[in-house]
């Protein structure tokens, strides 16, 4: 059994429709000091399976690697 | 400027359609040793702000505090 910790996020330059809402409406909310908030993917996956395994799924299903990257740890 | 990492989970115990389906279609991709996928959120935010001002975001938008964790590092 293995624990992964996968983060997955928009490629520079790739719109970030959620990201831009949370930065209007915390503008909203009064708080003026956000310059820019991104909103990605955290994905805990556990189980009998590899690095490579993990890497694949990724590839196949977790993340959209047109539009998105991903980054794998073991936690 | 400061840069943060949130990381959103759902609580323990919390029904996650996102992880569930996720699972299942692992399963069906041929990945057996699957035991667990859990979907949560992964937000990067810099500006002029401190950790108190982003946890009292957190609190207010970023999260729902009823049903989701969340956990804030210094990036």
């Amino acid at each position: 059994m293995a624990d992964y910790e996968i983060f997955v996020t928009y490629k520079e330059g790739i719109f970030d429709p959620p990201g831009v809402t949370a930065e209007r409406a915390l503008a909203n909310l009064g708080y003026q000091g956000v310059d820019e908030v991104k909103i990605g993917k955290y994905i805990r996956l556990s189980g009998d399976v590899d690095t490579s395994q993990v890497t694949e799924m990724c590839e196949k299903l977790l993340a959209n690697p047109v539009i998105e990257d991903f980054r794998i740890e073991s936690a």
